[in-house]
């Protein structure tokens, strides 16, 4: 994973993360992006836009997917697909077991009652994580939105079920309770179930019927009511582009959107817009690639290993433990990702302990290795080539190498690390001072971890290196 | 009640039924009337079609309403507008005392389970009642579809509550089981609550969003799906009609649709066409006009004095009696009108009992009766003018006079009748030869009425006349 | 139904009667019967125990029947243990296709909402029908108590479904609304699935944990709470009356319960004691027994031929007409019974219209005809020997022939009637005198009926006969 | 809390130890206790009892509170009581907010579902725990019943609700799957709301209905039915032992039940029982009195801080940590008790995921670290004379020490234990060998911790120390 053009690709990176600075500068505003504009409504125009700078210096986000599959909340978010399109035999028997027949999925709506949810206790929740920005669900393919909107009449969350605005009181509570934590929003631009999309696609798209009465002026409506700095666009892989309409929302949110300066997108915008436009990338089954990517991409990934909805039959081994989730986090941002890690509320507006726990324990971690997280760039090495399990970023003249298991006789051995004779390494949360170490005769550097007990770090530990250079590269 | 330009009128409806009969000929089809079109999309060439005869014969029709009101079942099918926009303390407090709080309108439509539905015995039992036209409401201004529209998902009989084609299911079943019973559909233009109606309407109809995405679709989908032969439209009064494009849809309808040959319309299709145009007039707050109309015009009225919908607490004063049903009647058609009684058919699928009752009282009295009214014409006189409550109808060279109340001493004294030499008079239903009469000095005649005990007729009685002549009019 | 022994029965109830009146003077109290205990434990004491006069004379009462099952309200208020013990395919199958698999009987508890329940209009309901008392069921074989019974927990009207006291709140209007009408509690002994009951049979009867825990404590609990004036026992049958401890209840209810001087009681109380022991008597399948017993009796019949609750399915032709009831009450009044006619309210606390429309037409029939019933006796005979359909009430020295059908040719011939000459023949509701009558030369009476027109009832007429004697009879 | 007398103690429990495990060797039966009865029904012979030897080995149990509480689950399983008889304003708001008026406590049983209830996935959590018995609620002060018992008709888990035998499919679980953890009923001798127990107590005891009729049979169901290995019993202590009859049962249960060799129960028999008579002792705001006890106790303590049943508000800071946890365990044994660790399962039959976690990291605790507790005895000392958070028990001639925290500098001072010649210390999941010791002075030893990298265990850790005397005594 050591490669000549991964050096040509970091440069890029910063230079385009310069620009961008540059850009925020210029657009004024709390830490915004640049937007160099006016876009016109084609990708190479949209794709000429810069990464708004929160963006990569965030690095991670908490995702919240809840909605009418909050109630059933079993087996996953799809339920409703699995159950009536698929006839899948589980979700038949779900049904059949314990609800009457004719019993009907949009049912389930006026049980989603959300009576304990508290916003600011959610925005808490999030905060006290280290994310630094956060994504709800505001439509998934069931087409129930978590908001009032005018285009969804009896199937919102005013209308049935919660009585309330979702999307809006999470937002204020983000803004008035964490106002350093990015509000953003996923919205499904297809609905499996909605008639009008079957017909679009069952005239081929010669009509448009559904993008043009639903899914676009539902995002106007979203984005003026809800100014959300992230908007993660689901569902629309299979569809033409140019059905959804997609570069023409984006030039007006990029060129006159009130959050122009600072908004954020993914690239699901049409079939063969994915891993290709977008301000991030979220390759399908690429989530985690392992490897250096040559644009800003996003691991969104999930607690539950099965579902991204809360279902209630998931036990402890179901869970990542907060070991596999540093894991996960190590290697995201050490190839250039971000990670949004996904939580499934209840469908009476909690988040699960052992998510809230989950939560908590990685924000506990970033409290001491932040340093080698936020605005962190990936290093010329990703992963370590002698030791497994240790991924590096580097953050100016600091390189920061993740272990992600304590070493045997508590020595760590770095083939991708060369000492200088400048050369400091030190562990975060070890309070003592430097470690010992030993340059390789061939290339790399023997470490010596402190003793355990008085290291406050669990779970993985981060050196902290001034001075080094990459193992494979001569230096000046 | 009697004038000069009324037997011009009458003539001319004469003629005008003699047309339409003849358009049916050439029409071909199952009794149709008479379409001389292509009509263009403007009143006065709409307004020239003539009524399709069958309608004028059929005289009486059964109207159902029936929606999601009919779960709470509680006031009026106007629940909804009450509880929500005019905070109506009845309402309101009915909610309050039997609900949680937040349980909206919406949610009643689980409840909405028509478990025991039977379609073909409502055919039954609107066939035995005598009537020839059945409409039912496909949407009421809930904007709740009793058919699965492709424009309302999520908010219709087979996606939440039933879960089955009520409009469909009842549509076969009258067509199987009562195939002399034309099919017929309310439909409400407008939506109390839908987002976009308010939307167009706050835009004063510089937009019409609601009515392209959701009226005008819906109504093709239903003429196209069910074929209905009346299309009973509602709710559009304080809208400009060109907001609702009326004009186009009724030009499709009577030169296109399947049902061209024999449908009728009701005239709410916009501001201004109440009481102006459509096959037969509504007229608000004029159901029941008590004098001849120059246009064929409907009485809809309901068994329920204070509702339409079925509501549960209504108790027997509340129903119209078998003879308060056979005045109206005797009213309606004396005057031209055809008379739609209303029943409300309840959440779990059923025609209240004591509907069932008046309606299968009227049809024990029309099969007895039913010579005075089936393809009856008014008469010169519509009621007498001697006597209050005897009300006229005529059919070739017979004259009827319904008579509401059994006369003191057995003699009744009708103003408005003239005998001649050729005169016999005989009541239906007495089955004992003709009636002992004479004519009065100056005008009118005295009928004697048989022993009661002798007549099959309950409530009302019909004198059948031949060879009669109006009073003040000169003949031969 | 002529025969000599009937005089001497006659005479017997005569005598009785003068000496329950006696009775009910010396027990003082509103029209009372009498007690003339202290009565013993055994059957030929209580037996000697004379009926209180209110009964016999009140002669028409209302049965409601209502509880858990008016809930399901299908089929029969057997429901449940046609489902569970039965297993009665139709009931399965309503289950299954109306509810969640292991939904229970008991689950149906929580929707006895009985909102609309208003006590005073029931009061006054009952109270047009022209009855003079009313029996509600207190707690049917169910087991649900429509109060709150100490030894019921959870299973009753207070704790589950209506969280009120019905039998209370009744009680309370009829005695605020219409104290002329008497006030009673149908309680049954027995529970289809009372574990301690079903444990009682299995040993049988050597343990009596049931009757000792549950049933007297109930009723005890039942005549000191209400002071119930009929308590109709039921269900006790296949038990005998020894494990129900019968005797000593009916001692104490007789001679020192609240209700000592005018309660009345049927004959339900354990095996062997229907049809011989008790005020009155319910004999299964002898409700109606067409001839004249030698013992008061009650006729409990309902509304809807197929069941005592109400069933939502029941359609018009399930219900009696009003035709159907007067000719059941001619019959059972002529045979020295009383009618208890049963409707069944629903489960949100109405009355369904087209039973108070019975109740209403019974009481319109009552306020013309009633002197024929209210306190009238049996007459030496109870129906017509020449013609059907005519049946005999007398009251002192007048004769009431109740003609069930108009007669042919306004002319009835009686065979069981001998006039003298004394007689005067008029009808109840004809206000214009006499009736022209003609001995017929062996035995009987030819009566013409007046004109139809000029007679105020409706359904059956009665002639009101003076100074006639029985065929059949010297007289002197 | 080093004394005198806990040695006289100590010798007491072990000779009585040794006596129940010879009871057992004569009772056969696996590894039951001895009884030495026949026991009358007074305290002082069913004292002299000796306690089944399993029961001390064990030495931690689960508990699980489950019920109908678990619907509504918020605030506590006292719900009921907080609502109805205290009138507590954040219960009352609950129920208002949540639900509709005269929606009654007992409504939430038919919500009780328990739909994804897998016993054998409970048994396998309580296995995986290292607890050795369980304690099922098979009744709580709200009176239903968690099997179907004959005495408690529809307010049961087979009529309303689960439609199943919880107790009995949760008793065959364990059995088959998890043998070798003991199976026990928690039951609620009184019942908040029943009207028969309100009555006793409002007569003062001169009458027992509730108890005759419901406590005492049901007590006999369980025991018959279940065989549980421990009877807690609850909710006695304001009324009379001799109200609940509780001597005669206990006789019984200790002579002739079907459990008579191995049953333990503990103290909550009437009032004065508490802490004076049982098995074991739960002396009321003393589960964990912090010093050795001179009987056998129990220290029932909930994960969850607030509650014992299910409540969903809680969050994260609301459950013990793992530490608080073994924390607990560690002051419980060394003082002589039992830890009953209680989870509180959700009403649709699933532990939660992060009471699961706490269970798992016990048990993951237990495999390293069991030989300090199962069949433990407590040490001369409880916790260490010097430092604090050391707590002590020993088996045979070896002393383990429980160290809560790490000690500064890897360096423990120990005040309560004195080295001898002969000994020898090491730690528990530390597979290196012997640790480095040093006597002090005066009395006591250091002892160096290992290198923490190098050791198994988690969050307290065990030294285990042979050849060790207690300070302050003087040896051999």
């Amino acid at each position: 994973m050591t490669c000549v053009s991964c050096l040509l690709l970091l440069l890029l990176q910063l230079l385009l993360t310069a620009a961008a600075a540059a850009g925020a500068g210029a657009g004024g505003g709390g830490g915004g992006g640049g937007s160099a504009g006016p876009y016109e409504p084609n990708w190479s125009s949209l794709d000429s836009r810069p990464l708004p700078a929160w963006y990569d210096d965030a690095k991670v986000g908490v995702f919240l997917v809840w909605g009418v599959y909050s109630v059933p909340s079993y087996g996953s978010e799809w339920f409703w697909k699995y159950l009536q399109a698929d006839k899948n035999p589980k979700y038949i028997d779900f049904m059949e077991r314990n609800f009457r027949p004719n019993f009907t999925y949009q049912e389930f709506a006026s049980h989603f009652t959300t009576e304990l949810f508290d916003p600011a206790s959610w925005a808490e929740m999030v905060s006290a994580s280290g994310a630094r920005y956060v994504v709800l669900t505001s439509k998934h393919h069931e087409g129930y939105t978590n908001w009032p909107s005018a285009y969804s009449p009896n199937w919102n969350s005013m209308d049935v079920g919660p009585k309330r605005d979702l999307v809006g009181d999470l937002a204020k509570a983000f803004r008035s309770k964490a106002p350093h934590v990015h509000f953003g929003l996923y919205h499904s631009m297809f609905e499996w179930f909605n008639p009008l999309y079957l017909q679009d696609r069952h005239n081929n798209y010669t009509t448009n019927l559904f993008v043009e009465t639903k899914t676009v002026p539902e995002l106007y409506e979203l984005i003026n009511q809800y100014q959300p700095e992230v908007v993660w666009s689901d569902g629309a892989s299979v569809d033409p582009d140019w059905y959804w309409n997609s570069t023409v929302f984006l030039a007006w949110l990029f060129n006159s959107s009130p959050v122009k300066e600072t908004v954020v997108v993914n690239d699901r915008w049409g079939e063969g817009a994915m891993c290709h436009h977008g301000s991030f990338y979220t390759c399908q089954d690429r989530y985690n690639p392992g490897s250096l990517q040559n644009h800003k991409w996003e691991n969104a990934m999930t607690l539950d290993k099965a579902s991204w909805g809360y279902r209630r039959e998931a036990t402890l081994t179901d869970y990542l433990t907060i070991h596999d989730l540093l894991t996960t986090l190590a290697q995201t941002i050490s190839c250039g990702g971000n990670l949004l890690v996904n939580v499934g509320p209840t469908h009476d507006g909690r988040i699960p302990t052992i998510m809230e726990e989950r939560l908590r324990q990685l924000g506990s971690w970033l409290d001491i290795n932040g340093d080698s997280v936020y605005s962190s760039r990936p290093w010329t090495h990703q992963n370590d080539s002698l030791t497994p399990g240790v991924w590096y970023t580097s953050r100016g003249d600091r390189v920061y190498a993740m272990v992600l298991k304590w070493p045997k006789d508590d020595l760590v051995k770095l083939g991708s690390v060369v000492t200088t004779k400048h050369t400091s390494i030190t562990m975060l949360g070890y309070g003592h001072g430097n470690l010992t170490f030993t340059p390789l005769e061939d290339t790399g550097t023997h470490v010596t971890f402190p003793a355990m007990s008085k290291v406050a770090s669990q779970w993985v530990w981060v050196l902290d290196m001034f001075g080094v250079i990459p193992a494979g590269h001569t230096t000046h």
